[in-house]
């Protein structure tokens, strides 16, 4: 499981909209029709990104310069000699997006979110930071992770400084909201914090037995670790923009449901995705030994396939080669791939549901919905 | 250099009073007359950390078990089989004192500042357990660092999860004073990673020409990783008491000049320290080739050997034994164990000059120079 990541592929959007949007989000289906979804998110992800720019320059300017280096090489601004990149590996900045539409939702200028902007994109990359030490992964966005290019020690601290400055910038925003902001952000690091070691623990957990993880329990990490940030984003723009409490609940709780969906997709990429589009090897996650979603609700469905796959990844034998592939079919026929497709759907439509419960501005909740489709908009 | 640690070796601390507190330090002298120094210094924290205790585990207690029991042995409650360690290894607690402290010297009750206390204790130890990770310290408090116990991926997370209870604990008290205190924690947070971040910046630095590390320089560093989270304890507990603004700047103040006077006896320790009570090897710094503060005055000084001192620390040779021993005296004879003590001397006095500034209650201000003068307190 590696979190969300920028993608940029073929889509299957539409059949995704079809068949998930049908209680209602006719939003999207309106869009989509008439600028097409990629065009219309992309260029929403460009609004936003440009509104935001100069605030998290000046926010990533204000690190020591050599944590400011590592940062702006984090942000995909920058190789690691410090050479601007313009073509580079920055991500789409979704979560910047989601905090200046969850002001815009509420009624009010994106701008007022702009403090909250920054500080989810700062929080986001302090977690890739730290995350890509513990899992030791060796690359992030078809660069060296910052630990591979700066050392470990170096990428400590500078996903230390960028947490550190997340909450300093928001927290140095004049006006009456920023106490509940604040306060918003804090909760969200403790739940991102411990999402990550329970996903980290579930490595130490067995396959089968007693202590096994369950479906729900992994659900839980999961909104945890990836849900939690992108319901942030959200409220953090709800509640910069004035909303009352019961909007910034609903607008963090579509997020949370968002962060699922999109979790979910990526576990099945991380499984059967094409490695040309993913960037990672084919089975990477069954070569890793990593418990992600379709394999569990795989197992705990039982019948002879699962039991086949669950000795096979139990039996501390490499999963590599024919062997994933095996297990990965296992998987598939054990209704893996399909519940967690199930998933990413029924969990998309509680995002838009989520929305639809509150007062918002049609035109921003319309993007919103543009954005939710466009993030799980990959062919999977 | 490693930062403040806890120590009890015979004092020198009466002579120390009696020189550096001259100018009108004449409360520690009473105090001390009464007491003696260390058993009021000592009664004084213990008073601090049993207040602060409950409060302190019951933000511990919020963690993921796992990061948990990290923080717990960290924090020197327990070993790591998680078993409770009550004769252990629990730092002095000076933060958390001087948060209290800083309350009742703006006749606040103590009890106001246990946020700020719990919040200042939570990000020293995360301080210490990434500081160990990124110096490669591998012993902290004669026990294996965090990393060394639990790996370095689960100590990062530690590290991250204290840092972020830490705010968000802060955060959550109510009251109208909260986001200032808030503001100071966070400015804080920058400073003193940024000043980490200076700190190990200085090893690639050469030993002379236009590079080297100039005293200042390192002293403007030790202020930020030292001094600054000193200055926020008193700062946090002033605020919470309801000081005004130039109280509490008055506070910071005394704090960071204590941090600086430390970390000058701390790099004397360092070099000539006794091993078997620093619990490092003898001329521990100069084996690390750490650019301290003896080495760097003496080798700004100049002089027969200084330039001696300079040539062999330059060389690329291993500084060990015999070469150890000759580059602490070369050091000694360039002026740098006595500059240091002069500056130790010098920041102790700006800090109770600092505290003179301050409209102070008369009794608690007598406590905190009490507990400046102790932790001087040690044989350098």
């Amino acid at each position: 499981m590696s979190g969300l990541q920028a993608s940029a592929l073929p889509t299957s959007a539409r059949s995704l909209c079809a068949r998930a949007g049908a209680p209602g989000g006719t939003a999207v289906t309106s869009a989509s029709a008439t600028l097409g979804h990629e065009a219309s998110a992309a260029a929403l992800l460009d609004r936003c990104r440009d509104r935001v720019r100069p605030a998290l320059v000046e926010a990533v300017g204000r690190l020591h310069p050599w944590t400011g280096e590592m940062a702006a090489y984090a942000l995909g601004w920058a190789d690691p000699a410090g050479t601007p990149d313009p073509g580079g590996s920055e991500g789409k900045g979704v979560r910047q997006a989601l905090a200046l539409l969850g002001a815009e939702a509420v009624g009010a200028d994106g701008g007022d979110a702009v403090p909250g902007a920054v500080a989810v994109e700062l929080v986001h990359t302090f977690s890739l930071l730290h995350d890509d030490i513990m899992d030791a992964d060796a690359v992030r966005r078809q660069r060296p992770a910052v630990w591979k290019s700066y050392g470990t020690g170096p990428a400590v601290l500078a996903g230390d400084a960028l947490l550190a400055q997340a909450v300093a910038s928001l927290a140095e925003t004049p006006g009456p909201r920023t106490a509940a902001a604040v306060r918003h952000l804090c909760g969200t690091l403790t739940t991102l914090v411990s999402g990550q070691a329970e996903d980290l623990r579930f490595e130490e957990r067995p396959w089968s037995g007693p202590g096994a993880v369950e479906p729900d329990q992994y659900r839980s990490m999961a909104e945890d670790k990836t849900g939690a940030l992108l319901g942030c984003a959200l409220a953090l723009g709800a509640i910069l923009g004035g909303a009352p409490d019961r909007t910034v609940t609903a607008l963090d709780r579509a997020g949370r449901h968002l962060g699922l969906a999109f979790q979910a997709v990526d576990d099945i990429l991380g499984i059967w995705g094409d490695p040309t589009a993913t960037g990672k090897p084919v089975h990477a996650d069954l070569r890793q030994g990593k418990k992600t979603y379709p394999v569990l609700i795989a197992l705990a469905g039982g019948g002879r396939a699962a039991r086949e796959a669950e000795a096979l990844l139990a039996s501390g034998r490499r999963i590599d080669g024919e062997t994933a592939e095996h297990v990965a079919a296992l998987v598939e026929r054990a209704g893996g791939r399909t519940g967690t497709r199930d998933e990413a759907l029924r969990q998309l439509d509680a995002a838009r549901h989520a929305l639809r419960e509150a007062p918002l501005k049609h035109s921003a909740a319309e993007e919103l919905d543009v954005l939710f489709t466009h993030l799980l908009d990959r062919t999977w």
